[in-house]
């Protein structure tokens, strides 16, 4: 190591650490200004402001026992940028407010800002400004801007008769999860991948929400769980055929006695778009999807108030979801 | 005690804890979208948006042992609304990440939200969502979007022979400190007031960029602490007169061997404004503070590059000011 690498954050104090830091993020363009400032001050917006926050925590939404603080700083704007998608609005602006214990090399703190500009990179998101403070272990909240350029989706908008779709393959990342719980993260790098570096789903949110989609969410706690609550809002029931669920094909790799296709139905952290369409449009959105590279699959229909999820009733399935403060 | 005041929020688990905060908290108007979604849905704006955050958590820019987590919930606020008027900007939405340990009581989180519902009266700004996690500690993390429409003020636009000045009186918010820490705090319920209720300079800002200001900060970490980042940033240097600097008067109350001066020269958090303005427009901008309340004092002058404070140096002041990670 070298000298640089004992350094923590505790010595390089606040403003140190501060300039380090946007010495790794990009400059702000003519007329912008970044971080640096009391604020950012930003272009103006050509569309409806969307802003949103979530925290990513160690221990709770990451583990350093099997990922690193790059990837800790990858997700905690994947999360935010995949709240953006399921508005069907188009992530551009973002704030991260630090927490680090006072021993935190600084290495470990470039691999943080590392992921978080990799992530930045990955959904064109500028990294406008932030703040460090000190605490018992690494937190990061972001707060996220973005424009809707087109139709807004909101969760409550969900009809009677609405098809209800999903993008993607579901149960991936609780798949990973099991793996690096049990220490077999060898068995599918794949599997892990999509647990520890989560991706959003932004042009498919933008194609859905322009095809008629009526409501949408993220899958964050699990498939069940977020459909759960967009029935809830829109005060409507349903009928989910799980044998149509797109349970991810690299699942396969795990044991046989794991359920996958529980996995995919309660399985969090997916980050794949839940939404709900009028079935006559369900071929032109199914098109507009596949035409920016990505798919969908129909999972089952809305209905007035009956919950149904293959010849079981929606409420008796357990697991229903995470619960940031109470399932640890 | 209630049977209610008993629960804490692991009891309740995240969503019930967010349905209950949603619960206290203005619904958004007709074409808006506020908590409940994935993203706050907002209006347009109508000027430069400005976004920044700001961390306030407990044992660091809170202690529980002479403030309440409604006093925390106003801090979180009021520190982000500083920094959109240090802009010349006006705060117009917030979302907040809080960060809670597991045996918060709920009373507690009703509390907290009273303090955020408050300050954003106070200021006019939106609460449009959130996230809460668990953690050792209480942690507010605020993030807020404010807009310019008029002049944005940066850090950096001091120029040789502009004025210094300064908003209000200084030094409050540190006797307030040095009342609570040495459990005096009856001496004087004003500068108590002054540390755990800051106040933001929002109209001021507003005037002062209009006016023609050429560098504005929020006064968070002391006057010499903050002049000396304005001061960096701009290349310049400055003459000021410590025996112009507006010393609050209520730092009367406090003992004679405490050097109020001292207090108002390096003492953080008093969240007055700090500006830079080319001398022949000072009168225009003083009458501009006046017309809204206000009142601003001018303390000295920017130079090429010498830096003095009286008859010393700048850089011979000690106390330079807070530092989250460094002093602590």
């Amino acid at each position: 190591m070298t000298k640089e690498d004992d350094t923590n954050v505790s010595q390089l104090g606040e403003f140190g650490l501060i300039e380090r830091i946007r010495q790794r993020i990009s400059p702000a363009p003519e007329g912008e200004v970044w971080s640096g400032d009391d604020t950012a001050v930003l272009g103006r917006l050509d569309g409806r402001p969307l802003l949103t926050t979530d925290t990513v925590a160690e221990k709770i939404d990451f583990n350093l026992d099997w990922s690193s603080v790059s990837d800790a700083g990858w997700k905690s704007v994947a999360v935010n940028t995949s709240d953006i998608a399921a508005m069907g609005g188009e992530p551009r602006y973002a704030v991260v407010a630090l927490t680090l214990p006072a021993d935190t090399s600084v290495e470990m703190v470039d691999d943080l800002v590392d992921g978080l500009v990799s992530a930045s990179r990955e959904w064109d998101i500028a990294l406008v400004g932030g703040d460090v403070t000190e605490g018992e272990r690494i937190s990061l909240s972001v707060a996220m801007l973005g424009v809707a350029t087109g139709p807004v989706v909101t969760r409550t908008g969900a009809r009677p008769g609405d098809a209800i779709g999903v993008t993607g393959e579901l149960g991936a990342a609780a798949g990973g999860l099991l793996l690096l719980r049990s220490g077999a993260s060898d068995t599918s790098p794949e599997l892990v991948e999509r647990q520890i570096r989560p991706r959003a789903r932004v042009p498919e949110g933008k194609a859905i929400a322009g095809a008629g989609a009526t409501a949408m969410i993220d899958i964050s706690d699990g498939f069940l769980a977020d459909l759960t609550h967009l029935l809830d809002v829109g005060g409507v029931g349903c009928r989910v055929e799980p044998t149509a669920l797109p349970v991810a094909s690299s699942l396969n790799a795990l044991n046989d006695d794991v359920d996958v296709r529980e996995l995919a139905l309660t399985g969090g952290e997916d980050y794949e778009l839940l939404f709900t369409v009028p079935p006559r449009r369900w071929e032109e959105l199914a098109d507009a999807v596949q035409a920016i590279g990505g798919r969908v699959t129909r999972v089952g229909e809305i209905t007035e108030s009956e919950r149904t999820v293959g010849d079981r009733r929606l409420e008796e399935w357990n697991s229903p979801g995470w619960d940031h403060l109470r399932h640890r």
